[in-house]
């Protein structure tokens, strides 16, 4: 029996991973649930898995919590600190708690060790050298939900790094990959949360839209895979059948495939170094037909530059850069700039101080919240520059 | 320093080995290089690679062996006898000697050990059961050099072959893949011979004009994956690009791509379990733009039936069918028979009789002699009836 924490049980890939956990009873016991503040679905998966703990992050949800759990096996707990305890002592933990609010139950799951999953980026982007530092101490095995990553993780030779000649990340392009960039001065906030091939968060569906995402992604691919970041390339492939490619010396390039369902990497995670049946259809790649590549165009997507150049000068650069992304993606959610100004605010933000490297989870916290501020007062100016040109 | 032996050295196949042997001298020490008749680049070749022993088939080239090779440190020798003796004694065998001819030789190979490289489906197909007996007595690892099954090889889980649920042969479906039945009828040789992707020898060439190649492809997949035979799918991708898939239960699909060149899984297989550099360009998918994926039309291409048929009845069925095959594909390569022709005369020759399996190096090649006695016959009676019907 494998013990199994879902971090953000209650999110698109917390439930994804509940439904391949709940499929295997014998071979899976859940240990933790955590959500943020989604009490109703995070005590009734507790209640179905008869998970040991639950823990609901907003604590003004904890009595309603112990309500639902009444009578049952599994514990109640709430708030941040109690988070990162529960975190702590299982075999295998999904990290998918969105944002940096993650960071420090990720920390707390990896320094137990076990195996961790990363769903999501800013882990890796933000505190990429303090989580890879506390995995190398504790011995604990970062595994990559992320469809791109979990690809490459798939086909990577870990034991010989030094034949890899590229690893190539494949994007969609997102919703606005055949726009013209005047097209994309006006985009909706509803035009950018529908994606094209993957049903996701809206903050993720916008990060795919401006392709932050994938600049996010090849930060993240960086710190995961021993290679140069020179060597790893983008790639526009539409269809997302591709997840992403490794490349060898030798000219071999291993491909992972699959249909665009997060079930598919989680469960090769949670599996792992087994396999396990998912629900999917087979990917039927006559009745795909065909598959696209095309290069990425750096015009109409300035985030892909931006990040590859954060990434070249390292430091504290893309922990600001995804901070400022977060906070600028939140302000064109909320209609107060425009889907352009997204990778704009990230540029101006970056450019406006340059702070020493963080060494410590505090330390990158702190370059978190000085990048926000930054990155609001940037969005404000912007916003403040429009009323007066108006008036 | 690993001992590499070439059997077939002045083939296609073989030069192709010789080309990445001779780049890395100090990782590679030849041992022995074989040839049928062509005694000038067998002499020079060992001459190059200073190789311990040259070996032709043939022993009237012996003569002209021993004096392009005198005051060299190789040793000359000749005849069908002196192969076998060569074959057994290194670490790395390349087993490339076209047809049934290869059988005995890399029979020797299997039994002294080490790595053995199938390079011809003719010994899997017509020798499979022998072969896997020997192989596993030995102690001997057999790696494939045919790209298809070279990237099986590459994406398979030797592990956990249960977790296996589909095995995908890309197919590029030859040139004459956009023809119609009745165009097929009158195809020419050198129609035949002009594969789209790849430069081959003549007979593997019209094996792919037919899909016969597939088909004994088919087979071989079969003997070298355990996975049962109809698991294994066969998908037409015309560009050849990807050169075959595994499908795992948790529906992530593994894939192999790379140049229509054979040094790329030929450089699989001798550097394997490491990697070693091959001078091919790395591949441009974005250049190559797209990848199709098509069924196969069973109508056009029957080769495929007949050989999923022989598979499936198994014993002496595949080993006729490839002496079938050969007799009939050199009598298209004379002009004695019709392209469409020599499915049928397989279909015939496989419907005259059907012997117990063989067990034996000796009862396969009984079977193999009979069988192309029996399709000789068939091609006869065919023009025979030709030259009634025309009187």
């Amino acid at each position: 029996m494998k013990t199994v924490t879902i971090l953000g049980a209650t999110g698109s890939v917390g439930t994804s991973t509940l439904d391949l956990v709940e499929r295997e009873p014998d071979r899976f016991k859940v240990r933790a649930l955590t959500a943020n503040c989604d009490v109703a679905n995070l005590a009734a998966a507790a209640i179905r898995t008869r998970a040991e703990v639950a823990v609901v992050a907003d604590e003004s949800g904890l009595p309603a919590l112990r309500e639902a759990l009444a009578g049952t096996a599994t514990q109640a707990a709430g708030g941040r600190q109690a988070i990162c305890a529960a975190a702590a002592g299982a075999d295998w933990t999904m990290g998918a708690i969105v944002g940096c609010a993650g960071l420090e139950p990720v920390m707390a799951a990896i320094a137990h060790g076990g195996t961790v999953v990363l769903a999501n980026k800013e882990p890796l982007v933000s505190a990429g050298e303090v989580i890879l530092a506390a995995a190398a101490r504790s011995g604990a095995t970062l595994l990559p939900a992320d469809s791109e990553h979990n690809a490459i993780y798939q086909c990577f030779d870990f034991a010989r790094p030094e034949r890899v000649r590229r690893i190539i990340l494949t994007a969609s392009g997102g919703p606005f990959r055949d726009w013209s960039l005047d097209a994309m001065a006006d985009v909706t906030v509803e035009q950018a949360v529908a994606h094209p091939n993957w049903s996701m968060g809206a903050k993720i569906s916008v990060d795919s839209a401006t392709m932050m995402n994938k600049g996010l992604e090849l930060i993240e691919a960086a710190r995961l895979f021993p290679v140069p970041h020179e060597r790893i390339e983008v790639v526009m492939h539409r269809q997302s059948v591709i997840h992403s490619m490794v490349d060898y010396v030798d000219g071999s390039m291993l491909a992972q495939l699959g249909p665009s369902d997060m079930r598919v990497p989680i469960a090769h995670t949670l599996a792992w170094p087994d396999r396990m049946a998912t629900p999917m259809e087979p990917l039927d790649l006559v009745g795909i037909g065909r598959l696209d590549f095309e290069a990425c165009d750096p015009v109409r997507f300035p985030a892909l530059a931006l990040t590859r150049a954060a990434l070249e000068a390292g430091g504290a650069r893309p922990a600001i850069l995804n901070a400022a992304n977060e906070v600028a993606v939140a302000a064109f959610l909320d209609r107060r700039i425009g889907f352009l100004e997204i990778a704009a605010i990230v540029a101006d933000t970056l450019a406006c101080y340059d702070p020493p490297a963080p060494h410590t989870l505090e330390a990158v916290l702190a370059i978190d919240g000085e990048a926000r501020r930054t990155a609001d007062e940037q969005i404000r100016g912007r916003i403040q520059g429009r009323v007066k040109v108006h008036a």
